[in-house]
C-alpha cells in the first residue's frame, strides 16, 4: 500500500490539539463522539488505502482524456468514486437531511487530508462537489436544494465552480459570462470558462456547474457578477434528467500535475444559450463564491497536508529500503541511506512539516466547529475571526510547505527521484498547483494582509499571538531543567517566532495604507512567517502533550518521544527563519520594489 | 526567441568581478582579450538562441526515442549538434593542438551558461564530452589522446561517463562491473550501467564511453576502480572505426525532465566482452573520474546559471505581457501583471539568485584559470584551493537556487505555468535534476565539509571569508551618507553573513571528529550558507562597482542602478536568512537525529 493514513497522528491531533471532546459536546455535534470518530477515521484510512491509492499513480501514466466533447476518466475511477460515494463519504460535513452524514469539519478535515494524500487527482471532484454544495445551503432556494443537494451527497451527480475566463484568472471583476433573463425565471449563459476541475467526466449522471456570469444590467467590477446554476443535463421539477443543457467540453488542459483530473475548458451557450437559474439574488455571486471558495481553500490546505504526508511517507521506504555508503560514525558494509545524516534531516523536515501543518489546520477546524455551532454568540463571532485568519494561513502556507516537502521526497529518491516509476516525480509535479488553484498564495497573501489583518487593526492576529505567547508561559512552567533541553529549545525558537509575528502585524497595520506596495511587498513572506510561527506553535502544544504523557506513564512513549523530537526539528529549522524573514517584510520592500519596468 | 543570453551582465561580470583584464595576462590565455570575449560570446550567444533554444520545448513535447537498441533524437537536434561542432564551440577550454580554442575558463564559463540556458538536454552532449576530454588530457596515454580527443572535439564523437550501476550510485565503492586483461593490452569489460546521459544516440559517428571497472586482483572498495575506454565502435590505429563493440543500450528512462537527452541503460559484455583500454594506471580509476567530475560539477553548476536564466526570462515576459487586476497604487484598470508587488518580488528573487550565482561561478572560473596558468607556483596553489572549496558551492548551490527560481517561474505564470504549453513547467521539471546528477547536493556537502574545511582546519574558508570582509570595509568606506541607502544595507547584511559563515566553519572544524553526525547533519545547510554568503558578497562587489560606474558618470546608468537594486533585494531577501541557517547548522543536529529509524 503506498498510502497509510497516518491515523495515529491523526486522531493524536484531533483529541489533544483540536479539542474533539468540547466539539463533540457543541449543539449539532452530539454524534461526534471520540469513539465514533476514531472510527470513522478508521473505515476512511482503510478506503483511502485500498481502494482510491492504488489508483494515483496509474491515472498519472495513462491519464483522463477527451474525444468529442467527452473524457473518459483514468481506469478505475468511475469504480472508486461509485465506493466512495455509496459508502457516504462525500457527506461527512453536511447535514443528515439531505443525506449527509453531519460531522463537525473537525472530523471532515482528517477525512480529507486521507482522500487528497491517497490521490489528489481523484479527491478533487469531492472538493469541487463539496463547495458547490456549501454554496446552495447558503444561497440556494429551498427548492434549489431539495433538489441538488441530495444527489450530489449521494454521488449521483458532481459539482464544479466557474469562475475563471481566459482574461479573469485572480481577477473576477473582468469576468464576461453573460445570463440574459428569458423571463420565465431561467437564464441564457453564454461565455468561456476555462480551469474547470472535473468540468467534464464520465463518473456520474450529471455534472452542476455553478457560473460566474452577468446579467445585462449588471454594474461592472466585481459587483456586477451573479451566480447560476447550469446543469449538463437539465434537471426537472421531479429530480429526474431532461435534455442536454448548452455546455460543452471543448478540450482538456495538458499538465505538468494532477493528470487523472480532467481540467476543462466549457463552452456556454453556442447553440442558443446554456439554461442557467440564478442562486440567491443577482450580482451577489461573488460573496456566494466566496463562501464555496473558503471551502474549498480549507480543502486545498488539506490537500498540501495530505500530499506531504504521501510524499513523506514514500521518502521515507525509500530510505529504509535503500543501502548505500558506509555509516559516518563507522559501519562493516553500506547502510540504508535513512542512516546518514543529510537524509535525516530531509525526512524530519518533511514530517515536522506535514504534522505542524495538519495540525495547524485541524485546530482551524475545530475554531470554524465553534464558529457555527456554539450557543454563545461571542464564542461564535470570536472563533469565527480565528478561522478566517487562518484560513489564509492553511491554504497558502500548507501548499507552499507541500511543495518543498515534494521536493525533498524526490531528493531523497536521488536518481531514481527522477524516474518516473518511482512516484516521488509525481508527488514534485501534483504539488505544483497547490499554490496556483483556489487563489495563488499572493492572492491568499493579499486577503491576510487586507481583509483579515489590516481591517481590524491587528486585532485578531495579535489575540491569536496572545495565545502563543500562553504556550511560551507553560513552556517556560515546565521544569525540564537543562537548558539544552527540548522543551526550553523549542520556547526560545517559539518566542523569537511570536515576537517577529507580532513586530510584522503592528508593521503592515501601520503602514497598510501609506505604504501600500511596500506592504504588499512582503504580503508573501508575512503569511509564510504566519504559518510557520502557528505551525510551530501547534508543534509546541503537541510536545507540552507529549511531555505530560511521558511523565504520567501514559500511552505510547515511542510516539510522544517522536513528537518531541520533531517539534524541537521543527523549531530549530524552521522557525529559526523567522527574523529573517521578518527583516525582509519590514525593511525588504526597497529592493523588490528598486527596478523600473524596464530595468528587467 | 525564448531565451536571449544575458550578455551585458556576463561580461559586467567576467569584466568587473572575474577580472578579465588579468586574466587575459596569463601565459596560454593571451587570446582571451576582452575585444575577442566580447566577440565569441556575442557569437555564441546569436547560435544558442537562434539555433538551440527554438529545440528545447519541442524537444520536451516529442522526445528522444529508443528502439531496438538504437536512439533516435528528439527532432533537430543532430542537425544542431553539427552545428555547434563545426563551429567549433566543443572546443572552447580545450587545447589548440587538438584542434580547440584554448581559451580560459573565465570565457568558457558564459559559453556553457548560454548552452545550458539554451537547452539544457542538448547541452549534455557538450557537457560529457568535455569531462572525457579532460580525463584523457590528464591521464590517457600519447596515443589515446592522439586517437581519441580531437575527433571529440570535432563533434565527430561524443562522450560519456560510466559510473552509476544499479547498486552503485552515490556509493562507487560499490562498482561491480568487471574488467578482465586479455594479454594484448586490451580489457573485457562485463557489466551494467544506469544513468548514463547520451549513452546512446544517433547524433555523431561513435561515442567513446569512459567506465569504470574492476581487474580480477583489484583490491576491494574505492580503490580498486580502474577508467577504460570502451567505445561504441572499435577504433582502428589509424583513427577510423572498426567493429562493433559489445555495448548494448537495452533502454532509456521515462524521466521527469530533460527528456530530449536519452538517460541509457548500458549492458557491457553481453556476447563476449566489451574491448577496452586502461586510462592511466590500474586502480587510480576514481582519482581520474574525479577531474571529469569537477569539471562536471562546475559545468551541472552553470546549468543551474542557465536554467534558472531562462526561467527567470520567461517569467518576466509573462509578466510584462499578462494583464490582470488594478495596480495596488491605483490605476483605471487592470495592469500587466510585472506591477504587483508579490510578483515583483518573485522576479526580483530570480534575478539576484541567478545574477549572484553567476557571478560565483565565473570569479570561480577566474581562480580556476589562475590556478592553472600563473606562473608562480604560489599563487596557483593558492587559487586552487579557493576553487576547489568553491566547486561543490557552485554546484550545489546555483542547482538547488535554480529550483526555487524555476518554482517561482512557474507561480508568475500562475493558472497557465501549470499548462505545459507556457514552457515554465518544463524548467521546473528539468531543474529537478540538477541537484541529483555529478553528485547530489548532499555528496557536495560532503566534499565540503571533509575534504574542504576539515581537512585544512577551515584556513582556506576562513581566507575566504577574510576577502569577504575587505568588501564589507570597502562597503563602510563609501560615504553613501544616510543610513538607509542601499550600500550600507548591503554591508549589514554581508557584515551579518559572513559572520555566520565564520561561526559555522569554526564550528564544523570543531567538531568533524568529536560529533561527526552532528556537523554533518548540517551540511546542506553550511553548503546553502556558503552559497548565499559568497554569492551575497559578489552582488555586494558588483554594487560598489556599479556605484563606481554612477559616480564616475560611465557606462549604462540604468544597468548600474538596477544592479544595485538587485543586490539591495538579495541582502535583504536571501542573505537575511544566514543567522537562522547557522542556528540550524549549530544548534540543529538534536533535531534532525532525534529519532529512531523505528519512529519513522
Amino acid at each position: 500500500m503506498s498510502y497509510n493514513a497516518p491515523l495515529k497522528d491523526m486522531l493524536f491531533v484531533v483529541n489533544e490539539l483540536a479539542g474533539l471532546a468540547a466539539i463533540g459536546q457543541l449543539p449539532g455535534c452530539e454524534d461526534a463522539t471520540p469513539d465514533t470518530v476514531e472510527a470513522v477515521l478508521e473505515e476512511n484510512a482503510c478506503f483511502c488505502g485500498e481502494v482510491i491509492a492504488p489508483l494515483n499513480h496509474a491515472g498519472d501514466k495513462e491519464p483522463s482524456f477527451w474525444r468529442d466533447g467527452q473524457v473518459t476518466m483514468a481506469k478505475g475511477f468511475k469504480e472508486a468514486f461509485r465506493g466512495f460515494a455509496d459508502a457516504g463519504w462525500q457527506g461527512v460535513q453536511h447535514p443528515t437531511q439531505y443525506g449527509g452524514q453531519g460531522l463537525p469539519k473537525l472530523v471532515a478535515a482528517p477525512c480529507m487530508e486521507m482522500l487528497h494524500g491517497a490521490n489528489l487527482s481523484f479527491a478533487l471532484v469531492a472538493l469541487l462537489t463539496d463547495g458547490a454544495i456549501e454554496a446552495l445551503l447558503t444561497a440556494g432556494t429551498e427548492a434549489q436544494k431539495t433538489r441538488f443537494i441530495e444527489p450530489l451527497i449521494s454521488g449521483q451527480w458532481t459539482g464544479t465552480m466557474n469562475l475563471t475566463e481566459p482574461q479573469a484568472g485572480s481577477d473576477l471583476a473582468a469576468v464576461r459570462t453573460r445570463a440574459v433573463p428569458q423571463g420565465d425565471g431561467t437564464y441564457r449563459v453564454h461565455g468561456t470558462k476555462i480551469f474547470i476541475t472535473y468540468g467534464e467526466h464520465d463518473m456520474a449522471e450529471n455534472i452542476i456547474h455553478l457560473v460566474l456570469a452577468r446579467t445585462p444590467d449588471a454594474p461592472p467590477g466585481v459587483k456586477g457578477i451573479s451566480l447560476f446554476i447550469v446543469p449538463k443535463f437539465l434537471v426537472n421539477e421531479d429530480g429526474s434528467l431532461g435534455e442536454r443543457n448548452d455546455v460543452q467540453c471543448v478540450s482538456i488542459e495538458h499538465k505538468l500535475g494532477i493528470k487523472a483530473s480532467p481540467t476543462a475548458v466549457l463552452q456556454f451557450g453556442d447553440h442558443g444559450g446554456a439554461i442557467g437559474t440564478l442562486v440567491g439574488e443577482e450580482n451577489r455571486g461573488l460573496e456566494y463564491m466566496f463562501i464555496m471558495m473558503n471551502a474549498a481553500r480549507f480543502g486545498v490546505g488539506m490537500e498540501g497536508v495530505g500530499l506531504a504526508e504521501h510524499a513523506y511517507q514514500g521518502a521515507v521506504a525509500y530510505a529504509r529500503d535503500r543501502v548505500q555508503s558506509r555509516d559516518l560514525a563507522g559501519s562493516s558494509g553500506p547502510v540504508a541511506i535513512i542512516n546518514h545524516p543529510d537524509v535525516r534531516r530531509m525526512l524530519m523536515s518533511m514530517r515536522s512539516q506535514t504534522e505542524a501543518a495538519r495540525a495547524l489546520a485541524y485546530v482551524g477546524a475545530a475554531h470554524s466547529d465553534l464558529a457555527h455551532h456554539h450557543p454563545d454568540e461571542s464564542v461564535r463571532r470570536d472563533n469565527l475571526a480565528i478561522y478566517e485568519y487562518l484560513v489564509p494561513v492553511i491554504k497558502g502556507w500548507s501548499t507552499e510547505m507541500s511543495e518543498n516537502v515534494a521536493r525533498d521526497g524526490v531528493q531523497v529518491h536521488g536518481g531514481m527521484g527522477f524516474i518516473e516509476e518511482t512516484g516521488a516525480a509525481q508527488h514534485y509535479r501534483d504539488a505544483k498547483i497547490l499554490t496556483i488553484y483556489e487563489g495563488t498564495t499572493a492572492i491568499q497573501a493579499n486577503d491576510l494582509v487586507g481583509r483579515k489583518t489590516v481591517r481590524d487593526g491587528g486585532a485578531v492576529a495579535q489575540a491569536i499571538i496572545a495565545r502563543v505567547r500562553e504556550t511560551e508561559v507553560a513552556l517556560a512552567e515546565r521544569q525540564d531543567g537543562v537548558d539544552g533541553g527540548d522543551l526550553a529549545a523549542i520556547r526560545r525558537q517559539l518566542a523569537a517566532g511570536s515576537d517577529a509575528l507580532g513586530a510584522v502585524v503592528d508593521f503592515v497595520v501601520a503602514n497598510a495604507r501609506s505604504d501600500v506596495k511596500g506592504v504588499f511587498a512582503g504580503s508573501v513572506p508575512y503569511l509564510k512567517l504566519a504559518g510557520i510561527v502557528l505551525g510551530g506553535w501547534q508543534m509546541a502544544r503537541a510536545a507540552l502533550v507529549a511531555q505530560q504523557k511521558l511523565d504520567a506513564g501514559e500511552g505510547d512513549a515511542a510516539f510522544y518521544r517522536a513528537k518531541i523530537g520533531t517539534a524541537r526539528f521543527f523549531a530549530d529549522h524552521i522557525l529559526a527563519q523567522a527574523a529573517g524573514m521578518r527583516h525582509a517584510i519590514v525593511e525588504g520592500s526597497a529592493g523588490v520594489l528598486a527596478l523600473y519596468v524596464d530595468q528587467f
